[in-house]
Protein backbone atom coordinates (compact mmCIF):
# COMPACT_ATOMS: atom_id res chain seq x y z
CA UNK A 1 0.00 0.00 0.00
CA UNK A 2 1.16 3.42 -1.05
CA UNK A 3 0.16 6.78 -0.22
CA UNK A 4 -1.02 8.77 -3.29
CA UNK A 5 -2.27 11.88 -2.47
CA UNK A 6 -4.43 13.51 0.27
CA UNK A 7 -6.92 16.54 0.78
CA UNK A 8 -8.28 17.78 4.18
CA UNK A 9 -11.61 18.80 4.22
CA UNK A 10 -12.90 21.88 5.70
CA UNK A 11 -16.40 20.30 7.08
CA UNK A 12 -17.15 23.35 8.87
CA UNK A 13 -19.66 23.99 6.13
CA UNK A 14 -19.16 27.92 6.04
CA UNK A 15 -17.01 27.76 2.77
CA UNK A 16 -17.47 26.89 -0.69
CA UNK A 17 -16.87 22.69 -2.55
CA UNK A 18 -13.95 24.17 -4.03
CA UNK A 19 -12.71 25.79 -0.94
CA UNK A 20 -13.20 23.16 1.21
CA UNK A 21 -10.93 20.96 -0.09
CA UNK A 22 -6.87 21.21 0.40
CA UNK A 23 -4.35 19.03 -1.09
CA UNK A 24 -1.90 17.97 1.34
CA UNK A 25 1.31 15.85 1.45
CA UNK A 26 -0.19 12.45 2.90
CA UNK A 27 2.91 12.26 5.27
CA UNK A 28 2.01 15.85 6.56
CA UNK A 29 -0.22 14.36 9.82
CA UNK A 30 -3.39 16.30 9.82
CA UNK A 31 -4.93 14.85 13.06
CA UNK A 32 -4.83 16.28 16.42
CA UNK A 33 -4.19 13.84 19.70
CA UNK A 34 -7.10 15.43 20.99
CA UNK A 35 -9.86 14.53 17.54
CA UNK A 36 -12.43 12.12 18.61
CA UNK A 37 -11.23 9.90 15.80
CA UNK A 38 -8.27 8.59 17.10
CA UNK A 39 -8.87 9.13 20.70
CA UNK A 40 -12.05 7.14 20.52
CA UNK A 41 -12.83 5.67 16.97
CA UNK A 42 -15.71 7.73 16.64
CA UNK A 43 -16.05 8.41 12.90
CA UNK A 44 -16.64 7.03 9.86
CA UNK A 45 -15.34 5.66 6.45
CA UNK A 46 -15.86 4.34 3.03
CA UNK A 47 -13.28 3.11 0.74
CA UNK A 48 -14.04 3.40 -3.35
CA UNK A 49 -12.14 1.61 -6.02
CA UNK A 50 -11.03 3.86 -9.05
CA UNK A 51 -11.60 1.97 -12.55
CA UNK A 52 -11.65 4.22 -15.71
CA UNK A 53 -10.61 7.04 -14.03
CA UNK A 54 -13.69 7.56 -11.34
CA UNK A 55 -14.59 6.29 -8.31
CA UNK A 56 -16.92 2.99 -8.67
CA UNK A 57 -20.52 3.17 -6.72
CA UNK A 58 -19.90 6.34 -5.60
CA UNK A 59 -23.51 7.38 -4.81
CA UNK A 60 -23.97 3.65 -2.86
CA UNK A 61 -20.49 4.65 -1.15
CA UNK A 62 -22.08 8.37 -0.05
CA UNK A 63 -25.03 7.04 0.52
CA UNK A 64 -23.35 4.07 3.11
CA UNK A 65 -21.50 6.81 4.66
CA UNK A 66 -24.60 9.10 5.29
CA UNK A 67 -25.90 6.11 6.45
CA UNK A 68 -23.23 5.13 9.73
CA UNK A 69 -23.22 8.86 10.18
CA UNK A 70 -26.82 8.64 11.46
CA UNK A 71 -25.95 5.40 12.96
CA UNK A 72 -23.17 7.15 15.24
CA UNK A 73 -25.35 10.85 15.41
CA UNK A 74 -22.65 12.47 13.35
CA UNK A 75 -23.91 15.51 11.20
CA UNK A 76 -25.04 14.29 7.60
CA UNK A 77 -22.15 14.62 5.56
CA UNK A 78 -22.24 17.56 2.84
CA UNK A 79 -22.74 15.17 -0.42
CA UNK A 80 -21.71 16.99 -3.02
CA UNK A 81 -18.58 18.25 -1.08
CA UNK A 82 -17.30 14.68 -0.45
CA UNK A 83 -18.60 13.32 -3.84
CA UNK A 84 -16.27 16.25 -5.43
CA UNK A 85 -13.55 15.82 -3.51
CA UNK A 86 -13.74 11.66 -3.92
CA UNK A 87 -13.77 12.36 -7.96
CA UNK A 88 -11.25 14.86 -8.19
CA UNK A 89 -8.86 12.25 -5.80
CA UNK A 90 -10.16 9.69 -8.81
CA UNK A 91 -9.20 11.55 -11.21
CA UNK A 92 -5.63 12.66 -10.02
CA UNK A 93 -4.62 9.20 -9.48
CA UNK A 94 -5.55 8.28 -12.81
CA UNK A 95 -3.03 10.27 -14.37
CA UNK A 96 -0.37 8.27 -16.42
CA UNK A 97 2.69 7.29 -14.27
CA UNK A 98 1.18 7.51 -10.78
CA UNK A 99 -0.29 4.19 -10.72
CA UNK A 100 3.19 0.97 -10.63
CA UNK A 101 2.49 -2.40 -12.64
CA UNK A 102 0.48 -4.44 -10.60
CA UNK A 103 -1.32 -1.61 -8.57
CA UNK A 104 -4.99 -0.24 -8.34
CA UNK A 105 -6.03 3.08 -6.84
CA UNK A 106 -8.68 3.56 -4.25
CA UNK A 107 -9.88 6.58 -2.54
CA UNK A 108 -10.29 6.19 1.48
CA UNK A 109 -12.62 9.12 2.68
CA UNK A 110 -12.98 9.39 6.32
CA UNK A 111 -15.15 11.91 8.73
CA UNK A 112 -14.65 11.86 12.50
CA UNK A 113 -16.38 13.82 15.34
CA UNK A 114 -14.06 16.45 15.51
CA UNK A 115 -12.02 17.69 18.37
CA UNK A 116 -12.88 16.76 21.67
CA UNK A 117 -11.60 19.92 23.02
CA UNK A 118 -12.95 22.40 20.33
CA UNK A 119 -16.06 20.30 19.87
CA UNK A 120 -16.22 22.58 16.27
CA UNK A 121 -16.72 20.78 13.25
CA UNK A 122 -16.15 17.31 12.44
CA UNK A 123 -12.82 16.33 11.23
CA UNK A 124 -12.50 14.75 7.30
CA UNK A 125 -10.06 13.75 4.59
CA UNK A 126 -9.50 12.02 1.17
CA UNK A 127 -7.07 10.07 0.79
CA UNK A 128 -5.59 8.25 -2.48
CA UNK A 129 -3.58 4.91 -2.50
CA UNK A 130 -2.11 2.46 -4.81
CA UNK A 131 -3.29 -1.05 -3.07
CA UNK A 132 -2.37 -4.55 -4.69
CA UNK A 133 -4.43 -5.37 -7.95
CA UNK A 134 -6.84 -7.96 -7.28
CA UNK A 135 -6.61 -10.05 -10.55
CA UNK A 136 -4.36 -13.31 -9.06
CA UNK A 137 -6.22 -13.51 -5.72
CA UNK A 138 -9.81 -13.46 -7.82
CA UNK A 139 -8.04 -16.32 -9.51
CA UNK A 140 -6.59 -18.35 -6.78
CA UNK A 141 -9.03 -17.72 -3.91
CA UNK A 142 -8.77 -17.02 -0.31
CA UNK A 143 -8.91 -19.31 2.49
CA UNK A 144 -11.45 -18.10 5.37
CA UNK A 145 -11.62 -19.37 9.00
CA UNK A 146 -14.95 -19.17 11.08
CA UNK A 147 -14.86 -16.90 14.04
CA UNK A 148 -17.17 -15.61 16.53
CA UNK A 149 -18.20 -11.43 16.28
CA UNK A 150 -19.95 -12.38 19.85
CA UNK A 151 -23.06 -10.24 19.31
CA UNK A 152 -26.05 -12.06 19.04
CA UNK A 153 -28.05 -11.60 14.69
CA UNK A 154 -30.84 -9.13 16.36
CA UNK A 155 -28.48 -6.46 18.79
CA UNK A 156 -28.90 -4.03 15.84
CA UNK A 157 -32.18 -4.10 16.83
CA UNK A 158 -32.39 -4.58 20.81
CA UNK A 159 -29.13 -2.63 21.42
CA UNK A 160 -28.80 -0.01 18.89
CA UNK A 161 -25.17 1.60 20.87
CA UNK A 162 -23.55 -1.49 19.92
CA UNK A 163 -23.38 0.05 16.43
CA UNK A 164 -23.13 -2.31 14.09
CA UNK A 165 -24.39 -2.25 10.90
CA UNK A 166 -22.33 1.08 10.63
CA UNK A 167 -18.75 1.37 9.13
CA UNK A 168 -17.12 3.14 11.99
CA UNK A 169 -13.10 3.74 12.55
CA UNK A 170 -13.33 1.47 15.68
CA UNK A 171 -11.99 -1.30 13.63
CA UNK A 172 -9.56 -3.25 16.64
CA UNK A 173 -11.63 -6.11 16.70
CA UNK A 174 -11.61 -6.40 12.52
CA UNK A 175 -8.01 -5.84 12.66
CA UNK A 176 -7.45 -8.42 15.80
CA UNK A 177 -10.29 -10.99 13.92
CA UNK A 178 -7.47 -11.01 10.44
CA UNK A 179 -4.50 -11.56 12.60
CA UNK A 180 -6.10 -14.70 14.40
CA UNK A 181 -6.85 -16.08 10.62
CA UNK A 182 -2.71 -15.57 9.67
CA UNK A 183 -2.26 -17.82 12.91
CA UNK A 184 -4.55 -20.52 11.89
CA UNK A 185 -2.80 -20.20 8.49
CA UNK A 186 -5.86 -18.12 6.53
CA UNK A 187 -5.99 -14.89 4.68
CA UNK A 188 -9.83 -13.99 5.72
CA UNK A 189 -12.48 -14.46 8.38
CA UNK A 190 -16.33 -15.22 7.96
CA UNK A 191 -17.83 -13.67 11.16
CA UNK A 192 -20.91 -15.60 12.50
CA UNK A 193 -22.94 -14.09 15.28
CA UNK A 194 -23.22 -15.75 19.26
CA UNK A 195 -26.18 -17.75 18.18
CA UNK A 196 -24.97 -19.10 14.96
CA UNK A 197 -25.89 -17.15 12.34
CA UNK A 198 -23.71 -15.81 9.41
CA UNK A 199 -22.79 -12.31 8.98
CA UNK A 200 -20.31 -10.95 7.13
CA UNK A 201 -16.14 -10.75 6.70
CA UNK A 202 -14.36 -7.85 8.79
CA UNK A 203 -13.68 -6.19 5.50
CA UNK A 204 -16.23 -7.98 2.90
CA UNK A 205 -19.63 -8.92 2.32
CA UNK A 206 -19.91 -12.73 2.14
CA UNK A 207 -22.13 -14.17 -0.88
CA UNK A 208 -23.01 -18.08 -0.69
CA UNK A 209 -24.98 -19.88 -2.99
CA UNK A 210 -27.06 -22.80 -2.48
CA UNK A 211 -29.37 -25.24 -3.96
CA UNK A 212 -28.33 -23.38 -7.17
CA UNK A 213 -29.25 -19.53 -5.68
CA UNK A 214 -27.21 -17.05 -4.90
CA UNK A 215 -27.80 -15.67 -0.86
CA UNK A 216 -26.11 -12.68 0.70
CA UNK A 217 -26.94 -12.34 4.93
CA UNK A 218 -29.81 -9.52 5.63
CA UNK A 219 -28.59 -5.62 6.87
CA UNK A 220 -31.00 -6.67 10.00
CA UNK A 221 -28.26 -8.92 11.50
CA UNK A 222 -25.82 -6.02 11.37
CA UNK A 223 -23.80 -6.55 8.38
CA UNK A 224 -23.00 -3.91 6.24
CA UNK A 225 -24.87 -3.20 3.49
CA UNK A 226 -22.29 -4.60 0.48
CA UNK A 227 -22.18 -1.79 -2.61
CA UNK A 228 -20.28 -4.64 -4.44
CA UNK A 229 -22.55 -7.54 -3.09
CA UNK A 230 -25.42 -5.52 -4.42
CA UNK A 231 -24.22 -4.74 -8.13
CA UNK A 232 -23.17 -8.37 -8.40
CA UNK A 233 -26.94 -9.13 -7.13
CA UNK A 234 -28.30 -6.51 -9.78
CA UNK A 235 -25.92 -7.23 -12.71
CA UNK A 236 -27.15 -10.96 -12.66
CA UNK A 237 -30.65 -10.76 -13.73
CA UNK A 238 -30.71 -14.21 -15.05
CA UNK A 239 -29.66 -16.11 -11.45
CA UNK A 240 -31.80 -16.44 -8.82
CA UNK A 241 -30.47 -13.84 -5.63
CA UNK A 242 -31.62 -13.41 -2.64
CA UNK A 243 -30.76 -11.59 1.13
CA UNK A 244 -31.89 -14.55 3.71
CA UNK A 245 -30.54 -15.78 6.90
CA UNK A 246 -27.74 -18.58 6.73
CA UNK A 247 -26.74 -20.96 9.71
CA UNK A 248 -23.20 -21.93 10.17
CA UNK A 249 -24.16 -24.98 8.80
CA UNK A 250 -24.92 -23.23 5.35
CA UNK A 251 -21.71 -22.25 5.09
CA UNK A 252 -20.62 -25.91 5.07
CA UNK A 253 -23.56 -27.03 2.50
CA UNK A 254 -23.16 -24.26 -0.10
CA UNK A 255 -21.43 -25.43 -2.85
CA UNK A 256 -19.20 -21.60 -3.54
CA UNK A 257 -18.61 -18.97 -1.64
CA UNK A 258 -17.47 -15.20 -2.58
CA UNK A 259 -16.41 -12.15 -0.25
CA UNK A 260 -16.91 -9.58 -2.19
CA UNK A 261 -15.22 -5.94 -1.14
CA UNK A 262 -14.55 -2.80 -3.49
CA UNK A 263 -11.30 -2.89 -3.67
CA UNK A 264 -10.84 -6.38 -4.41
CA UNK A 265 -14.65 -7.29 -6.31
CA UNK A 266 -15.83 -11.00 -5.59
CA UNK A 267 -12.71 -12.91 -4.25
CA UNK A 268 -14.04 -16.71 -4.43
CA UNK A 269 -13.28 -18.99 -0.94
CA UNK A 270 -11.29 -21.56 -1.82
CA UNK A 271 -10.72 -22.99 1.81
CA UNK A 272 -13.13 -22.72 5.05
CA UNK A 273 -11.60 -23.26 7.94
CA UNK A 274 -8.80 -25.81 6.65
CA UNK A 275 -11.43 -27.73 4.27
CA UNK A 276 -10.72 -27.24 0.61
CA UNK A 277 -13.79 -25.66 -1.60
CA UNK A 278 -14.80 -25.77 -5.10
CA UNK A 279 -14.53 -21.87 -6.64
CA UNK A 280 -16.61 -21.34 -9.65
CA UNK A 281 -14.21 -19.61 -11.62
CA UNK A 282 -16.52 -19.11 -14.45
CA UNK A 283 -19.09 -17.03 -12.71
CA UNK A 284 -16.54 -15.08 -10.60
CA UNK A 285 -14.95 -14.20 -14.04
CA UNK A 286 -18.61 -12.95 -14.59
CA UNK A 287 -18.85 -11.07 -11.74
CA UNK A 288 -15.67 -9.32 -12.18
CA UNK A 289 -16.24 -8.29 -15.51
CA UNK A 290 -19.44 -6.92 -14.79
CA UNK A 291 -18.00 -4.80 -11.41
CA UNK A 292 -14.55 -4.03 -13.37
CA UNK A 293 -17.29 -1.97 -16.14
CA UNK A 294 -19.35 0.12 -13.67
CA UNK A 295 -18.51 3.10 -14.92
CA UNK A 296 -19.51 5.15 -11.75
CA UNK B 1 -11.77 20.18 29.12
CA UNK B 2 -9.18 22.06 28.15
CA UNK B 3 -5.61 20.79 26.37
CA UNK B 4 -2.84 21.96 28.83
CA UNK B 5 0.27 20.30 27.04
CA UNK B 6 1.12 18.05 24.54
CA UNK B 7 4.76 15.22 24.10
CA UNK B 8 4.63 13.84 20.99
CA UNK B 9 7.08 11.01 21.75
CA UNK B 10 9.48 8.64 19.48
CA UNK B 11 8.80 5.27 19.94
CA UNK B 12 11.36 3.47 17.59
CA UNK B 13 13.54 3.04 20.55
CA UNK B 14 16.85 4.55 18.98
CA UNK B 15 16.91 7.84 21.04
CA UNK B 16 17.29 8.17 24.66
CA UNK B 17 14.31 8.34 27.17
CA UNK B 18 14.89 12.22 27.19
CA UNK B 19 15.96 12.75 23.33
CA UNK B 20 12.38 10.51 22.75
CA UNK B 21 10.20 12.99 24.27
CA UNK B 22 9.47 16.33 22.45
CA UNK B 23 7.12 19.04 23.55
CA UNK B 24 4.61 20.43 21.11
CA UNK B 25 1.53 22.54 21.20
CA UNK B 26 -1.67 20.37 21.53
CA UNK B 27 -3.25 22.44 18.47
CA UNK B 28 -0.47 20.98 16.28
CA UNK B 29 -1.50 17.99 14.42
CA UNK B 30 0.22 14.77 15.05
CA UNK B 31 -1.46 11.56 13.80
CA UNK B 32 -0.85 11.18 10.01
CA UNK B 33 -4.36 10.25 8.03
CA UNK B 34 -2.58 6.83 7.31
CA UNK B 35 -1.84 6.14 11.31
CA UNK B 36 -4.09 2.68 12.11
CA UNK B 37 -4.62 4.53 15.58
CA UNK B 38 -7.53 7.06 13.49
CA UNK B 39 -8.14 4.52 10.59
CA UNK B 40 -9.12 1.33 12.88
CA UNK B 41 -9.19 2.45 16.71
CA UNK B 42 -5.50 0.22 16.69
CA UNK B 43 -4.16 1.42 19.94
CA UNK B 44 -4.40 1.73 23.55
CA UNK B 45 -4.63 4.46 25.95
CA UNK B 46 -4.38 5.25 30.12
CA UNK B 47 -5.55 7.90 31.83
CA UNK B 48 -3.92 9.14 35.20
CA UNK B 49 -5.18 11.98 37.20
CA UNK B 50 -2.77 14.43 39.21
CA UNK B 51 -2.57 14.89 42.47
CA UNK B 52 0.01 16.33 44.66
CA UNK B 53 2.18 17.00 41.32
CA UNK B 54 2.26 12.88 40.58
CA UNK B 55 0.18 10.65 38.28
CA UNK B 56 -1.60 8.60 40.27
CA UNK B 57 -1.33 4.77 40.60
CA UNK B 58 1.19 5.14 37.68
CA UNK B 59 2.51 1.86 37.91
CA UNK B 60 -0.87 0.57 37.76
CA UNK B 61 -1.33 2.52 34.22
CA UNK B 62 2.31 1.24 32.83
CA UNK B 63 1.26 -2.20 33.63
CA UNK B 64 -2.19 -1.93 32.54
CA UNK B 65 -0.90 -0.13 29.16
CA UNK B 66 1.71 -2.93 29.04
CA UNK B 67 -1.46 -5.83 29.28
CA UNK B 68 -3.65 -4.10 26.73
CA UNK B 69 -0.70 -3.51 24.26
CA UNK B 70 0.13 -7.63 24.49
CA UNK B 71 -3.59 -8.31 23.71
CA UNK B 72 -3.60 -6.15 20.73
CA UNK B 73 -0.02 -7.57 19.91
CA UNK B 74 1.43 -4.47 19.99
CA UNK B 75 4.94 -3.90 20.84
CA UNK B 76 5.61 -3.65 24.44
CA UNK B 77 5.80 0.02 25.92
CA UNK B 78 9.03 1.36 26.76
CA UNK B 79 8.38 1.66 30.42
CA UNK B 80 10.50 4.06 31.50
CA UNK B 81 9.96 6.08 28.61
CA UNK B 82 6.43 6.48 29.54
CA UNK B 83 7.21 6.88 33.09
CA UNK B 84 9.11 9.89 32.39
CA UNK B 85 7.00 11.07 30.27
CA UNK B 86 4.19 11.26 32.14
CA UNK B 87 5.75 12.10 35.19
CA UNK B 88 7.38 14.79 33.44
CA UNK B 89 3.92 16.06 32.07
CA UNK B 90 1.74 15.85 36.16
CA UNK B 91 4.92 18.03 37.05
CA UNK B 92 4.68 20.74 34.07
CA UNK B 93 0.51 20.87 35.03
CA UNK B 94 1.01 21.24 38.52
CA UNK B 95 2.48 24.63 38.49
CA UNK B 96 0.27 27.22 39.90
CA UNK B 97 -1.62 28.87 37.69
CA UNK B 98 -1.97 26.51 34.90
CA UNK B 99 -5.29 25.08 36.82
CA UNK B 100 -8.26 27.40 36.85
CA UNK B 101 -10.89 27.21 39.78
CA UNK B 102 -12.84 23.61 39.75
CA UNK B 103 -10.71 21.99 37.44
CA UNK B 104 -8.47 19.05 38.01
CA UNK B 105 -5.80 17.69 36.05
CA UNK B 106 -4.83 14.23 34.19
CA UNK B 107 -2.60 12.91 31.75
CA UNK B 108 -3.77 10.51 29.10
CA UNK B 109 -1.14 8.68 27.10
CA UNK B 110 -2.22 6.94 23.58
CA UNK B 111 -0.08 4.31 21.62
CA UNK B 112 -1.23 3.28 17.86
CA UNK B 113 -0.02 0.63 15.86
CA UNK B 114 1.75 3.21 13.66
CA UNK B 115 1.58 4.31 10.38
CA UNK B 116 -0.16 1.69 7.93
CA UNK B 117 2.06 2.63 5.07
CA UNK B 118 5.26 2.86 6.65
CA UNK B 119 4.54 -0.05 9.12
CA UNK B 120 7.31 1.08 11.29
CA UNK B 121 7.65 2.28 14.82
CA UNK B 122 4.25 2.62 16.85
CA UNK B 123 3.19 6.48 17.19
CA UNK B 124 2.79 7.92 20.62
CA UNK B 125 2.10 11.02 22.91
CA UNK B 126 0.85 12.25 26.19
CA UNK B 127 -1.57 14.38 26.85
CA UNK B 128 -2.16 16.61 29.86
CA UNK B 129 -5.85 18.05 30.46
CA UNK B 130 -8.05 20.01 32.67
CA UNK B 131 -10.88 18.33 33.43
CA UNK B 132 -14.05 18.86 35.77
CA UNK B 133 -12.35 18.46 39.59
CA UNK B 134 -14.91 15.57 40.97
CA UNK B 135 -15.13 17.13 44.42
CA UNK B 136 -19.49 17.94 43.58
CA UNK B 137 -20.50 14.72 41.17
CA UNK B 138 -18.92 12.58 44.33
CA UNK B 139 -21.30 13.98 46.86
CA UNK B 140 -24.37 14.62 44.80
CA UNK B 141 -23.83 10.80 42.82
CA UNK B 142 -24.69 10.11 39.68
CA UNK B 143 -27.50 8.88 37.22
CA UNK B 144 -26.69 5.18 35.43
CA UNK B 145 -28.78 2.90 33.32
CA UNK B 146 -27.90 -0.45 32.66
CA UNK B 147 -27.25 -1.66 28.99
CA UNK B 148 -26.52 -4.43 27.17
CA UNK B 149 -22.69 -5.35 26.14
CA UNK B 150 -23.97 -7.78 23.68
CA UNK B 151 -21.21 -10.34 24.20
CA UNK B 152 -21.05 -13.56 26.39
CA UNK B 153 -19.76 -13.34 29.70
CA UNK B 154 -16.79 -15.59 28.88
CA UNK B 155 -15.61 -14.31 25.56
CA UNK B 156 -12.34 -13.49 26.78
CA UNK B 157 -11.68 -17.06 26.33
CA UNK B 158 -13.19 -18.42 23.49
CA UNK B 159 -13.03 -15.02 21.40
CA UNK B 160 -10.06 -13.44 22.30
CA UNK B 161 -10.08 -11.56 18.96
CA UNK B 162 -13.01 -9.77 20.47
CA UNK B 163 -10.42 -7.58 22.56
CA UNK B 164 -12.40 -7.68 25.60
CA UNK B 165 -10.38 -6.85 28.61
CA UNK B 166 -8.08 -4.20 26.27
CA UNK B 167 -8.18 -0.49 26.70
CA UNK B 168 -8.24 0.10 23.59
CA UNK B 169 -8.80 3.57 21.43
CA UNK B 170 -11.86 1.74 19.29
CA UNK B 171 -14.11 3.34 22.08
CA UNK B 172 -17.20 4.25 19.56
CA UNK B 173 -19.77 1.55 21.58
CA UNK B 174 -18.67 3.50 24.57
CA UNK B 175 -19.46 6.99 23.47
CA UNK B 176 -22.84 5.49 22.01
CA UNK B 177 -23.65 3.39 25.16
CA UNK B 178 -23.04 7.29 26.48
CA UNK B 179 -25.31 8.80 24.92
CA UNK B 180 -27.70 6.34 24.79
CA UNK B 181 -27.86 6.97 28.95
CA UNK B 182 -28.45 11.05 28.02
CA UNK B 183 -30.95 9.87 26.13
CA UNK B 184 -32.63 8.35 28.67
CA UNK B 185 -32.24 10.91 31.40
CA UNK B 186 -29.10 9.43 32.96
CA UNK B 187 -25.25 10.30 33.07
CA UNK B 188 -23.83 6.98 32.64
CA UNK B 189 -23.80 3.06 32.67
CA UNK B 190 -23.00 -0.18 33.67
CA UNK B 191 -23.01 -3.07 31.12
CA UNK B 192 -24.60 -6.36 31.68
CA UNK B 193 -22.85 -9.51 29.34
CA UNK B 194 -25.90 -10.68 26.41
CA UNK B 195 -25.98 -13.52 29.64
CA UNK B 196 -27.11 -11.28 32.51
CA UNK B 197 -23.36 -10.73 34.54
CA UNK B 198 -22.47 -7.43 35.40
CA UNK B 199 -19.29 -5.95 33.42
CA UNK B 200 -18.17 -2.62 34.17
CA UNK B 201 -19.15 1.02 33.41
CA UNK B 202 -18.04 2.42 29.53
CA UNK B 203 -14.69 4.37 32.11
CA UNK B 204 -15.52 3.23 35.17
CA UNK B 205 -15.68 -0.49 37.13
CA UNK B 206 -18.20 -1.25 39.02
CA UNK B 207 -18.42 -2.11 43.20
CA UNK B 208 -21.29 -3.30 44.44
CA UNK B 209 -21.86 -3.85 48.76
CA UNK B 210 -24.15 -6.83 49.26
CA UNK B 211 -24.58 -8.45 52.12
CA UNK B 212 -21.80 -6.34 53.42
CA UNK B 213 -19.51 -6.83 51.58
CA UNK B 214 -17.93 -4.68 48.32
CA UNK B 215 -17.87 -7.10 45.58
CA UNK B 216 -16.63 -6.18 42.00
CA UNK B 217 -16.84 -8.25 38.94
CA UNK B 218 -13.90 -10.41 37.63
CA UNK B 219 -11.76 -9.37 35.08
CA UNK B 220 -12.18 -12.77 33.45
CA UNK B 221 -15.39 -11.04 32.33
CA UNK B 222 -13.51 -9.18 29.88
CA UNK B 223 -13.80 -6.01 31.64
CA UNK B 224 -10.47 -4.45 32.46
CA UNK B 225 -8.65 -4.50 35.31
CA UNK B 226 -9.58 -0.96 37.46
CA UNK B 227 -6.90 0.91 39.13
CA UNK B 228 -9.34 2.72 41.19
CA UNK B 229 -10.75 0.06 42.23
CA UNK B 230 -7.53 -2.14 43.50
CA UNK B 231 -6.35 1.09 45.50
CA UNK B 232 -9.91 1.04 47.31
CA UNK B 233 -10.09 -2.56 47.95
CA UNK B 234 -6.10 -2.66 49.30
CA UNK B 235 -7.61 0.35 51.17
CA UNK B 236 -9.85 -0.75 53.20
CA UNK B 237 -8.46 -3.05 54.95
CA UNK B 238 -11.20 -3.40 57.71
CA UNK B 239 -14.05 -4.60 55.50
CA UNK B 240 -14.77 -7.59 53.52
CA UNK B 241 -14.15 -7.25 49.84
CA UNK B 242 -13.87 -9.39 46.84
CA UNK B 243 -13.94 -10.76 43.35
CA UNK B 244 -16.85 -12.39 42.18
CA UNK B 245 -19.13 -13.01 39.22
CA UNK B 246 -22.77 -10.39 39.82
CA UNK B 247 -26.39 -11.15 38.11
CA UNK B 248 -28.20 -8.38 36.61
CA UNK B 249 -30.29 -9.11 39.59
CA UNK B 250 -27.40 -8.04 42.28
CA UNK B 251 -27.93 -4.47 40.87
CA UNK B 252 -31.04 -4.26 42.24
CA UNK B 253 -30.06 -5.93 45.42
CA UNK B 254 -26.88 -4.40 46.35
CA UNK B 255 -27.54 -1.74 49.20
CA UNK B 256 -24.79 0.67 47.33
CA UNK B 257 -23.33 0.69 44.02
CA UNK B 258 -20.02 3.24 42.94
CA UNK B 259 -18.28 3.51 39.79
CA UNK B 260 -14.59 4.40 40.10
CA UNK B 261 -11.95 5.71 37.58
CA UNK B 262 -9.00 7.63 37.69
CA UNK B 263 -10.20 11.19 36.69
CA UNK B 264 -13.20 11.14 39.29
CA UNK B 265 -12.34 8.44 41.61
CA UNK B 266 -15.41 6.74 43.82
CA UNK B 267 -18.79 7.98 42.51
CA UNK B 268 -21.82 6.37 44.39
CA UNK B 269 -25.07 5.82 41.77
CA UNK B 270 -27.90 7.82 42.93
CA UNK B 271 -30.14 6.64 40.20
CA UNK B 272 -30.38 2.82 38.92
CA UNK B 273 -32.53 2.78 35.61
CA UNK B 274 -34.77 5.69 37.10
CA UNK B 275 -35.21 4.08 40.71
CA UNK B 276 -33.56 6.22 43.40
CA UNK B 277 -30.99 4.25 45.40
CA UNK B 278 -29.36 5.26 48.58
CA UNK B 279 -25.56 5.97 48.78
CA UNK B 280 -23.22 5.42 51.51
CA UNK B 281 -21.42 9.05 51.50
CA UNK B 282 -19.66 8.35 54.63
CA UNK B 283 -18.10 5.19 53.13
CA UNK B 284 -17.30 7.30 49.10
CA UNK B 285 -15.74 9.96 51.33
CA UNK B 286 -13.71 7.59 53.27
CA UNK B 287 -13.02 5.97 49.54
CA UNK B 288 -11.90 9.29 47.96
CA UNK B 289 -9.90 10.42 51.21
CA UNK B 290 -7.82 7.11 50.77
CA UNK B 291 -7.54 7.55 46.32
CA UNK B 292 -6.45 11.44 47.10
CA UNK B 293 -3.22 10.67 49.51
CA UNK B 294 -1.98 8.24 47.13
CA UNK B 295 1.48 9.64 46.42
CA UNK B 296 2.08 7.78 43.29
Amino acid sequence: MRALLLYRLDLSGSASVDESIHPVDPRTPIVRATDLGVNRGDGVFETAVVRHGRPQALDSHLTRLARSAGLLELPAPRRELWRTAVRRAASAVSVPGVLHAGELASIKFVMTRGDEIDRGAPTGWVLGFAGTDPTAVRAAGTRVVVLDRGYRHDVMQTSPWLLQGAKTLAYAVNEAALREATRRGADDVIFVSGDGFVLEGPRSTLIARLDGELVTPPSEFGVLPGTTQADVFDGLADLSVRTAALAREDLDRADALWLCSSTRGAVPVRELDGGERTMDHALTTRMNALLDARED
